[in-house]
């Protein structure tokens, strides 16, 4: 802590096990003296619980406790501007420390760049102190690994869509790609089957929970219940793609 | 190697950088008697180098040589022929390896279940002995930490797709997307920059070379000359989705 800021480091933590963390990411947590990592209010938060048994007992931690989650919705610009404060509040609270010179890992479940919350602290930080950033195995890696069939061959195209999105979106882009990936699943569980069977791909859907964790399940999709996933549920359609 | 067959591990290495690789892969690798790999004749390997530091003095190396990879065209059944019969080779060596009770690490780089050639592989040996398969940071998540920007905001469709399609192909699912990946680069960056100017999305595109290696390098796409960047190389446009 002689002169200089510190650095502000988003570390990606992967989807879960905590050994699916890189070595550097790993090395890190472990190492770290100031931990900050996002959750809802009275959550212990899941980035935290990733790293339960890595951090240093005398770490300091900042829990960074969203104002809203699911209580506004995604489009009302209330949502937006108490998010935006809310942001504008964490990044302040890290670039002081970090201008005190405090080096500070950020705990980033799966990728932080990858529809990371990170990114949103990245962005304000950026210009002000060093940050770094550390990539991770992303949830998605752990779903296609967990159902035993790799997601593309050759030259299938790969399109990532979310459970979020309209059902004649969803469907238009299912039929026009080779592999599918659905991320945060959650409550958009049917909304996502019927676009699946809309666009023809249905019997070879997956629904992966909890990848890489204890609970993980992967299990034909046409199988799943209408019991609401976990958010971070993924639904998978392999490629066809050459295969010699 | 009391009864019983060994395992087969598929294990993810990464975008190159050996810091990058898995806590789980490390320990594999490291503690690996029997390591197989994929490379071109007379070269070291890709794979190979990434491990260069921490392999066993010991560790029987088994080296699976391509017959061919750019002499014959892709689309020559004689392509698909030739390397149907290599895989079929170097499984049938592997089975036995494990069936003669030898665990063993075959080194993958990138995640094995993107685009990888030990799928090729694990389609083969699945049935016949333990296989187990440790996924891995994307050669692609490297490349857009490379960048700089974050690849994915609120609900923004990321499409993956390989320079080797065709070029109209290629522009028209570059126009329908938010944010695009390009893999599989080398040869085809005139091509796929073509295409980027043609869907209108060239000012924000990305070339990025040796993502997470000594030698990385990340240009807006227009900048890049005409060299052939290497095999490995990624174009990325950044999607513009939501940002509180």
């Amino acid at each position: 802590m002689t002169g200089g800021p510190g650095t502000i480091w988003g570390v990606g933590l992967g989807p879960g096990d905590p050994d699916l963390m890189s070595v550097r990411a790993d090395r890190l947590v472990r190492s770290g003296t100031h931990i900050a990592y996002f959750r809802k209010k009275g959550r212990p938060g899941r980035a935290r619980k990733i790293v339960e048994e890595l951090l240093r007992p005398d770490a300091t931690e900042i829990a960074m406790e969203y104002p809203v989650t699911t209580e506004i919705a995604f489009d009302d610009p209330a949502y937006s501007a108490c998010l935006s404060d809310f942001y504008a509040d964490v990044s302040a609270q890290l670039r002081d420390l970090a201008l005190a010179g405090h080096d500070i890992v950020v705990l980033c479940e799966g990728d932080p760049f990858f529809y990371g919350s990170f990114m949103h602290l990245y962005t304000r930080l950026k210009d002000a102190v060093p940050v770094n950033v550390v990539p991770a195995i992303t949830g998605m890696s752990a779903a296609w690994t967990a159902t035993g069939i790799p997601i593309t061959w050759g030259d299938d195209v790969l399109t990532i869509l979310l459970g979020t999105m309209p059902s004649e979106e969803l469907e238009r882009r299912m039929r026009d790609a080779d592999a599918i990936v659905v991320m945060k699943v959650g409550r958009n569980l049917p909304k996502v089957r019927a676009a699946m069977q809309a666009a023809g791909k249905l019997d070879r859907a997956w629904l992966v929970e909890c990848a890489s964790m204890a609970e993980e399940r992967a299990i034909p999709l046409a199988e799943a219940g209408d019991v609401t996933p976990p958010y971070f549920s993924i639904v998978i359609a392999h490629g066809q793609g050459r295969r010699p």
